[in-house]
């Protein structure tokens, strides 16, 4: 069941020049930094009353964030909505059967010892959408 | 002061398409369905655990919705990230002088008696940004 949000995936082409923007000009403080290898990203995560803006930035050029920046004509962009869930696997089976393409069929680890798993924005009119357990 | 995240809005070319994914697939349960006439859109919106998602229908093709639609190809995309603020002027008027170029100078009535304010994304790295005052 999904219970909040979990936070909004945001793709840059760069944290340094990034972070200030939501630091200052919006006042969210400072972020928590983090590599997350197997996705190829840096991410600066700032916690906006318990939901997270993820800011992340490809760290190679097949990074899928990468590929989401270069197909927005080189521009950033809301790249993705993740969804709490307390099963993200029984998640993943309701919205399978009522028609979405799953990218990833069972959860995959994700930071911070979460289980993850992302629907096809195809099946999804437009919007990359994660669930994610705790 | 940013408190929260509003809601996340996110366009789409159909409610009536759409609100069966958000409901059923995900299971977000029925949504409060207005429209808001001065945004020329007809809004579907789902309770996430107190943040939510707001489906945008327009209902005119010079509704910035449409051409939002438009610009992606056709196709629903995120469209807007709204904070929650104790005043919206002072943020719009912080973020403009962090150098965020402004929609709106001054806020300007929202749906449900809230006060409005936009961000250009061209200043704030491609994301449309929204401050919500309750």
């Amino acid at each position: 069941m999904i219970t909040q949000i979990d936070h909004i995936g945001i793709a840059v082409t760069s944290l340094e020049a990034t972070i200030p923007h939501y630091r200052d000009a919006l006042g969210l403080g400072e972020p928590h930094i983090e590599e997350v290898a197997t996705q190829k990203v840096r991410v600066a995560m700032f916690d906006v009353g318990g939901v997270h803006i993820e800011l992340l930035e490809p760290t190679s050029p097949d990074s899928p964030i990468a590929k989401a920046i270069e197909k927005n004509g080189g521009r950033g962009l809301i790249h993705h909505i993740a969804f709490k869930t307390d099963d993200a696997a029984a998640q993943l089976t309701q919205a399978k059967n009522a028609g979405c393409a799953l990218i990833n069929e069972t959860p995959v680890p994700g930071a911070h010892n979460t289980q993850v798993g992302f629907l096809h924005p195809k099946s999804t009119f437009g919007v990359l959408t994660e669930f994610c357990q705790h």
